[in-house]
């Protein structure tokens, strides 16, 4: 009897610490938040950002409606995971207005949150601690037959396991932000400045988790 | 020894389902999914996303870069929690670009997404049965002596309790999204169609918790 109570209190204080310790990512299927970078690095900030979020919001213009911006919620990636280049890319139908509007007026702006990581903690989302990114630019349609779009595929698939299975009547076609403008809010005090160039050159060849 | 063999491993098991049942709002401090509408009722569920979220990217024209779209991460409130009434209210200072932009042109939209209240599962962000919404129209400046102000600001205190502490230095303001178009995709088959009309008259005078 003993040794079997013994036996019964060691499993369940193995599953006990199975589960206090799993990874929290089945509560929600979001992207883990860890490592973020100190706010005074900029470059790092805004990376981590695009590495770590599965989804934002693309904004372009309206040609429906005589120019008005208009933001829609899309699944992204900028690489395989813990690869990340820095260029979020995207896999959109024209049944969707953002890819159409798009190849009327290229013109776009791609906006990420800290807050659905988890990492901002109780601080509101609009508090300038909770950092945000505005990547401004040009929304441009891939050549499927280039060697980008092979990577953005696998960039996309890769974190987005579904996509490979959407229906091939929607015609879904990869598109990339080229990044002309970046507006980061990670701490008190205004924007960072941060040039494209710094954005691209953080980190290279260093894996972005 | 088998008594305290015993009184442990209950004790463990206590511990045990704690953890396993506590609510997962710890987590991340995002406020919980509950009460997801059916899919088909339109105006139900864009509600009830613009009810239970508490940030999402409100989209203006940049007056600084020649009329390009811009989106960035807001927090907003349509009312004390259980009594929203349907229209985003913002609390903007023009030391942040989408302020000052929209006193210049008016025209905006705003864009919210499940994803971030946990309720999309293991579904991809860009899954049509993740629902999004895009509300378009006009980013109106509320006069602060106003009625509608006072309520605006309950609403928004209400769900952001550290605004009311936001430096005063930073001349906050209430802007409010004056709604003309509604863009919903909750399920497979293309956007739902929903009229500024349908979506305010749904459920006057019941709480939309």
């Amino acid at each position: 009897m003993e040794v079997q109570s013994i036996a019964v209190s060691s499993s369940v204080v193995v599953f006990f610490l199975i589960v206090l310790f799993r990874v929290p990512e089945a509560v929600s299927g979001r992207p883990l938040a860890y490592g973020k970078p100190d706010p005074k690095d900029a470059a790092a900030t805004a990376r981590w950002l695009v590495a770590q979020n599965s989804w934002g919001v693309l904004s372009t213009i309206s040609s429906d409606s005589g120019g008005s911006p208009f933001g829609n919620v899309v699944s992204f990636s900028d690489g395989v995971p813990g690869e990340g280049c820095g260029i979020p890319y995207f896999y959109l139908t024209q049944l969707d207005p953002t890819a159409r509007y798009a190849l009327v007026d290229e013109r776009s702006s791609f906006t990420l949150s800290e807050f659905p990581l988890g990492s901002c903690g109780k601080k509101d989302p609009e508090n300038p601690s909770c950092a945000k990114l505005t990547l401004t630019g040009k929304l441009k349609l891939l050549d499927n037959q280039s060697s980008e779009a092979e990577f953005a595929q696998n960039a996309l698939f890769s974190k987005h396991a579904e996509m490979k299975d959407w229906p091939k009547s929607h015609n879904f076609q990869i598109f990339k932000l080229e990044i002309e403008d970046i507006f980061l809010v990670d701490w008190f005090g205004g924007p960072k400045p941060l040039s494209p160039d710094q954005y691209f050159s953080f980190a290279k060849n260093v894996a972005v988790a």
